[in-house]
């Protein structure tokens, strides 16, 4: 029996695949990336966004980057026959001999590994019209997030801190736990984007020390102009969380979800929440709690 | 052309293989842990402390730990065969379902990857008795170790820092390069620990926040008591370094690496260095510049 997921196909640098060498950078050192893409009516969502962050961060970890054309083309046929689902797309710098040393570019033969899931038959299916927002409960963790301006902002493959924070609860009714660094600031979920409403500003965690620069963030970033609502992306503590008047987490398969109940305090599903869910709908096809 | 070292043997869960699932968490998260042993006349060098080190790193991450004897029993079979060379040990969290959160510990089935590089001609031959310590260049890195007190001193297979530390030169010349946390404080080598000798003590960074506590680390603690000097474990910062009166490296391959350039400044071998080296040869088998 398989442990991963036995509905998932893979392909490894554009073959039917379900393995890599042991040698491969991407294991021995999490010397990669990777990115999560929703399929909805058989299109890959934010296509472009996650296409940006993969070039971003190939260039900042000096990876061999893959023709963004061809990679569109080929995240666009498997799209395409999955209708509705998954995509997941690793790329690694490829098999190397021992040794943290990078190859040189040229000498690069990086691994792109791509994985498809159809969507369950619960929660994902029919998603797409705007249905009543859903609110989830979260809570705090106890592991932090680490600060790094080299790797923050990017989804690498160094995600152990995000498995042991993810590894802290079992009760199924907490849906996200948040993430902080070390200094104290909140940084997000682990595994989305946090927003707050307080004092009628929208506020999101900076990404440039720790945490992830979500699609899902950016597509709520770029929409948030046709609200006349100021954004503040910066330093977001405790305290601002306590007094936050909304709540709602992002994630590029899950949308917007808002945050109904935090460490034993609740929250309404407010306003300003509701029409970023509706823009985000209009603008992205992004349907509420699309988990 | 496989990209790994071509002379390198590999087995996973005991078996010949050169592949692993691309829906490992080794892969996908860096969900694991590593070990590096130096095989000299047959032997495992410093496997108490590697197989210390591994179990330690186990529990911290709730990953399931294969049994210590047959483990050992399996290394030492390896080292007999190999008789002098490089043993790569990597225990992921094994295959998984998309998602952060790990399988519960009964549901996990970990991978077990095993690799083998006999020694190289030059280098590593030979270096079982004490000769010459030839001293290294070393520079420092721009390239920040994070603070994480939840992964600091285990050895796991997030080494994105070091990567991107290690990728900052090309000089053959300069051995190593110092890492700073974000503090300001000296976490150690890319792929090494730091030790100064400074007012008549011997100082090393603390690995409670960062870094990776070393097998070779472990060793010279172990041996400084028999010396009569006083150790300091904690902060060392860039103005100590400056005015330190030696500067050594230790690495589980490499033994102990005497620092007599760091950023264009001179140092001698001096006599704490050389008594170390002595005294790892005689308890351990240690040769100097064992790389």
């Amino acid at each position: 029996m398989s442990g991963g997921d036995p509905a998932g196909r893979w392909w490894v640098n554009g073959r039917p695949a379900r393995t890599v060498e042991v040698a491969d950078r991407g294991l021995t050192y999490g010397d990669g990336l990777f990115e999560t893409l929703a399929v909805r009516q058989g299109l890959p969502r934010l296509l472009e966004f996650h296409l940006d962050r993969l070039e971003e961060g190939a260039r900042r970890l000096a990876l061999w980057a893959p023709d963004r054309k061809r990679l569109a083309a080929e995240l666009e046929q498997r799209a395409a026959e999955l209708v509705h689902g998954t995509l997941k797309l690793i790329l690694t710098r490829g098999p190397g001999p021992r040794g943290y040393r990078p190859p040189e570019p040229v000498r690069q033969r990086p691994t792109l590994i791509l994985g498809a899931w159809p969507a369950r038959r619960s929660g994902d299916g029919g998603s797409d019209v705007l249905p009543v927002l859903r609110g989830i409960q979260v809570r705090l963790c106890r592991t932090r997030a680490s600060r790094n301006p080299a790797t923050a902002g990017l989804k690498t493959l160094n995600r152990l801190e995000q498995v042991l924070a993810r590894a802290e609860w079992n009760d199924p009714a907490i849906a996200e736990g948040l993430m902080l660094d070390e200094a104290g600031n909140l940084v997000g979920g682990t595994m989305g984007n946090l927003f707050l409403v307080h004092r009628g500003r929208l506020l999101t965690p900076a990404v440039d020390q720790a945490g992830v620069a979500g699609v899902m963030r950016r597509a709520v970033l770029e929409t948030t102009p046709s609200l006349g609502l100021p954004v503040v992306v910066g330093q977001v503590d405790l305290a601002t969380l306590a007094a936050a008047e909304e709540v709602f987490l992002t994630n590029a398969l899950r949308g917007l979800q808002p945050v109904v109940e935090v460490e034993g305090r609740h929250l309404p599903v407010g306003p300003v929440t509701r029409q970023l869910a509706e823009h985000l709908h209009g603008a992205f096809g992004v349907g509420a709690d699309d988990a």
